[in-house]
């Protein structure tokens, strides 16, 4: 028996459908500010060219790192004064020094869920943003005719995608548990979930003593060993789950969607989704 | 076997004892807004008798219920601009059409955490004030000797003390199971913990089949029948578990010590405890 494995693509192609459909209407432009690193600067070129595929144009603003938290809320500010932007991210996850300036993504443009206030709907599940990550998690489980409400959830990781994603999984009436480096029995505690995330970015963490037989697993952990993009979760752990979301292949390509998404949508009624 | 019972009242007294010593050198001033009914008026007596033994000046502002936001948010200011103003708390739970108001209530006052600000510092475990229910939870369990490192902690309730309790036990490093209303099999779950916390305020929920015999049981519900309060966990527990803290009489004293002792200390270092 073989797990049924959840690639994202196909969800992917569906939002941005939708995207298309919205900005053929209105040229829609995402603002990117970030520091010059590698990482950024090679998610920023991604993210252009997925962009440019659905008529969304992406701006990047890419400071020095030695660039102070005080001109960082200036050009947010600045950014946010823009009459054509639609919608502002900022890099994550950003360096301590420079958390102060998150209020200054203004809560209209916040696609990425930065703002305090942005977090404060996030935390009480009213209408607003949520983070592009966790949102895509729920999506490709949506997406797949996966019912939440209800199931035992076990998160690994605590982090800017657990922690979220726990919350979103609360406000869908998910039974949510919370693991992490100081977990004892971690085998045992995932293997009770109907569903199971992994996004702790430990390579090959999850393996077959992990899951039971019915259990869906999500892998949002995306790690580089030499060169080369590994998950959280051990490739032979299909041989034993119901289902699978991979990494890379999974969550991975929802994720662009769901903020390109949130771009055209701007606030709709309720993102938990 | 029966149960050791976890009172508040001696980790409460200890927590005023420091209090009182605060004060002594400053008398301080909490000031209280909320709305015209009857627990309101209830928590205010109270608090402002709890208050006048540790050298604590309770000031309420009492809104008419017809109060616009609008009305609200100009006393919030008014508050916050007060020479004396050492705290200020806003009733909880706030009507949801007052909720923009809660940007008003100054961080550095926010003893209660409703402002965006100190949620995202909860949110984040980051320094700032925590609010009181949860915050007396841990302090129990630290008076008592209880290690939460590790341990799985089932919560029972997702509102306004069991989402910030969540996060805290999180913080603390705790594996953290959040049941609720829609949780299926929720015996079996709240038998795994070996922390099992109730704050969903339905009396006799928590029954012998909800515990294991190392099991530490907190009651946080607290509801009124008839006249006469009950808490969440049935008395007979008490017969199967490792140890309660009662509702009433556990977490209840606690809550008020350490909103007094969160409005001494004034944005200490970091306040999950």
């Amino acid at each position: 028996m073989s797990a049924q494995i959840l690639y994202g693509k196909p969800c992917a192609d569906k939002i941005l459908d939708d995207v298309r459909e919205a900005t053929r209407e209105k040229r829609t432009t995402l603002y990117a500010v970030g520091f010059d690193n590698p990482q950024w600067n090679q998610y920023l070129h991604t993210l252009r060219n997925s962009g440019e595929k659905c008529g969304i144009n992406v701006c990047s603003n890419t400071l020095d790192e030695n660039t102070s938290v005080f001109t960082l809320c200036d050009v947010l500010q600045r950014v946010c004064g823009l009459q054509d932007a639609d919608g502002l991210i900022l890099q994550q996850p950003l360096p301590i020094q420079y958390m102060p300036a998150v209020k200054f993504v203004d809560v209209s443009l916040d696609v990425d869920c930065v703002n305090p206030e942005s977090v404060l709907n996030l935390y009480r599940g009213t209408s607003g943003f949520r983070p592009a990550t966790p949102s895509a998690v729920l999506r490709l489980l949506d997406f797949y005719g996966e019912k939440i409400a209800g199931k035992h959830v076990v998160i690994v990781g605590r982090g800017s995608v657990g922690k979220p994603l726990a919350l979103m999984m609360l406000a869908r009436d998910a039974t949510v548990t919370v693991c992490h480096s100081k977990t004892l029995n971690l085998p045992e505690i995932c293997k009770t979930a109907d569903i199971l995330v992994s996004a702790c970015g430990m390579p090959g963490l999850v393996n077959q003593n992990f899951v039971n037989e019915n259990a869906l697993v999500v892998d949002v952990g995306l790690s580089f060993v030499n060169g080369k993009s590994h998950g959280d979760v051990s490739p032979d752990v299909c041989e034993k789950c119901r289902a699978l979301a991979p990494a890379p292949g999974g969550v991975g390509p929802v994720t662009r969607a769901v903020l390109f998404e949130n771009l055209v949508s701007k606030n709709k009624s309720c993102n938990d989704n």
